[in-house]
């Protein structure tokens, strides 16, 4: 396809045109498609029903401790899933919290934590103007939750490594800058995994701020699309070699292994962050549900059974992955109005469109009946500066589905290119 | 029995060796016996392990309105079971919230939502001293929340109507004073009820402070031991009529319907109220665990089956309740150095032992191998100025356990008061 940068006013009207018929007749079909939030389909949570086999009365209720699961207590989780997620996260079970369903609930409530009781140092909510380092684009709801407690997020470029490191070793210099987050797999979008390089500069960080944290979601850690996978450095390592062991926790689950709404959170950390964190979960539950850990205890023994269950969702991902990058590669390649990330695992492709478009290819998606994540969703207070920013939720849709809304997407990506280009008076 | 305050010195020093036998004699049984927390036993927790039949591959696993439970959503539950614990709780479907295991889990966040970002008004933490009213003796965990956050708390005695409302109108006028905690019905530890007058007066109370707010904890709404049972006045209603509508935010779970560890939580309030804790909800999780909500609602279609179910619940504790009553009538009545209540429900028999004996009390059993409730447990900070409330909870050991943990406690509160009695050198 011909640059649309290098084409004459009269050839992209002509191109325009071309351009609108199609999305008409797109629109015309009255789609109902949904690419906008990392939800794996049904396909993917059929896999792990036989859980549900496995905790009822035919097969107790005890777990290898003999704890009777059905009943009060185990404020930190089983011993089983402990050492689990020992194996995922490579950190000693003793250094693991178990949870409910949600990490995110995790980390909202470490945040609440570190606001009105502190992170070993005065309650955040006590100290002014406490500001996060917020790499983009990023995660939503992480973003969320800063403004939620007021913290002021401060945006950093991601590399193709990670994060923009120079530039967080000056932001840190700052003592009212509090934590940062990081999701260094397969970052949600773009699909980045952290250079070792990086994680070993960011475990050195020496920040003014003493109760500085870096939350550390490494939400994609077993989440491979391809046999041959991105490596993460264990950051907690690196921390310990750095004497900053307390300068990150980390936060993993099961949503995107097996169910999404019924899995097993989990969080690691130092010593003395644990004991911190237990602290405040002495006060706020008596513990949580352990018949749901039991299940995925019995379900997946050790790190082994987990790869071998991954490798069966990468088979279902990967052709909905290519769905898409196939389509963008057919459609926008070479015109010079898109870049797009090929991730080697994680749930998004990161789309990144003409500069000022990204807001009205959402809005033409979504009038042509398909959904996307909001445009600027993907930076602090939804502000994407340069409205280039697209996330690209492959997974829930069907390959029918997701073939008509990949079509749907490229010519909406078309569409607005060329509006803005001719809106262009210098053009 | 004699009275112990009538016995003379020496009749008091002949019962002290004769009890201190029985005792010698107990503790070289070696026990090792459990009535410190409301856990429900064994037998209470087979009854409803069919549960987990319903919900797996052969049952599916969407609900009525077709929504798959697997996946992540749902805020703030399964309309189902809003349906029910509407039920439970006489209260608009519309006006509950369906969480996870935990209903202290929901006043946790809820007073930590007040602390950071108020209750529609200023956010606690920013208002200097901020102070609860706590119904005593009452629910420890109640005031570890308090405690943790800062909140200062004020004991009110109840009476057996439930709280001093007298007390509470004088208090309420400071208004920092911005909460109440409140288990009205079988409370924990004295099974009382709240009147019908008592709630009234609640509900029509003026607090200076606008966002004060009272922490129903309905933890026992459907828990009764027998057919002739308590009944508790609706508060919303009475506070919609009263113009408090916002003052009061209900809590209940099913911990002690299905499982303690893996049952659902529920919390109901005003329109306003329920948009406000759903508006934190929606930036700390994406939902709740839907599969173990599935499984709840499709077990218990509606009221009825909960009550038929309680009642088998009813069976198995009546006998518990009984075994200690028994004891405490057979081996304390006529000594005057005990009080007991015999509640109707509930998980507790409420113990107050001669003034200043409970911690000696509470010592004495454990030396002999029977963990009660710490003694002062029932009071802000573990404080009881009078050293004299016990709480027993029968429900967790077998029968035979409690015929023996019965018999050390009551030889324990025998000899903590002919101890205390012939040290008083007036004797």
């Amino acid at each position: 396809m011909k640059s649309y940068l290098q084409m004459s006013r009269d050839e992209l009207l002509s191109e325009f045109k071309a351009v609108d018929r199609e999305y008409e007749r797109l629109k015309a079909l009255g789609c109902a498609l949904d690419m906008s939030r990392g939800k794996p389909g049904f396909d993917q949570m059929d896999l792990s029903c036989e859980i549900f086999d496995l905790v009822g009365n035919s097969t107790g209720f005890k777990n290898e401790n003999s704890i009777d699961c059905r009943n009060y207590g185990g404020l930190d989780g089983l011993t089983e899933l402990k050492n689990l997620f020992s194996q995922i996260l490579d950190i000693s079970p003793k250094q693991i919290i178990v949870g409910g369903n949600s990490s995110l609930n995790m980390m909202f409530d470490t945040v609440a934590q570190a606001m009105t009781h502190g992170m070993g140092g005065e309650p955040w909510c006590k100290q002014n103007d406490i500001k996060f380092i917020c790499p983009v684009p990023g995660y939503d709801r992480h973003f969320a939750i800063c403004e939620y407690f007021g913290i002021k997020m401060i945006p950093v470029e991601n590399t193709p490594d990670g994060p923009d490191v120079a530039k967080i070793t000056e932001l840190i210099k700052d003592e009212s800058v509090k934590g940062m987050w990081c999701v260094p797999k397969y970052s949600n979008p773009e699909g980045i995994t952290y250079s070792d390089e990086v994680v070993k500069a960011l475990a050195a960080l020496k920040p003014a701020a003493k109760d500085f944290r870096i939350l550390w979601d490494n939400a994609y850690a077993v989440h491979d699309l391809y046999d041959e996978h991105d490596e993460l450095l264990d950051i907690y390592d690196e921390c310990v070699k750095n004497g900053n062991e307390d300068m990150v926790i980390i936060f993993t689950s099961t949503s995107k292994i097996t169910f999404p709404g019924a899995g097993v959170a989990a969080e690691a950390a130092s010593p003395a962050n644990v004991a911190r964190l237990k602290h405040r979960m002495s006060y706020q539950t008596i513990g949580p549900d352990k018949l749901n850990q039991l299940r995925h205890a019995r379900y997946f023994k050790n790190l082994d059974d987990v790869k071998k269950h991954m490798k069966v969702h990468a088979s279902i991902l990967r052709p909905k992955f290519d769905i898409v990058l196939n389509e963008l590669e057919h459609d926008l390649s070479g015109a010079d109005i898109a870049e797009w990330t090929k991730p080697r695992g994680g749930y998004f492709i990161n789309l990144n469109v003409l500069d000022g478009c990204a807001k009205r290819v959402v809005e033409l998606c979504k009038d042509a009946g398909l959904v996307l994540t909001g445009a600027g969703a993907t930076y602090p207070y939804g502000i994407d500066p340069k409205d280039r920013n697209i996330r690209i939720a492959p997974s829930y849709p069907s390959c029918e589905e997701l073939a008509q809304a990949a079509k749907v997407l490229c010519v909406a990506v078309k569409y607005a290119a060329a509006e803005k280009l001719l809106s262009d008076k210098s053009f």
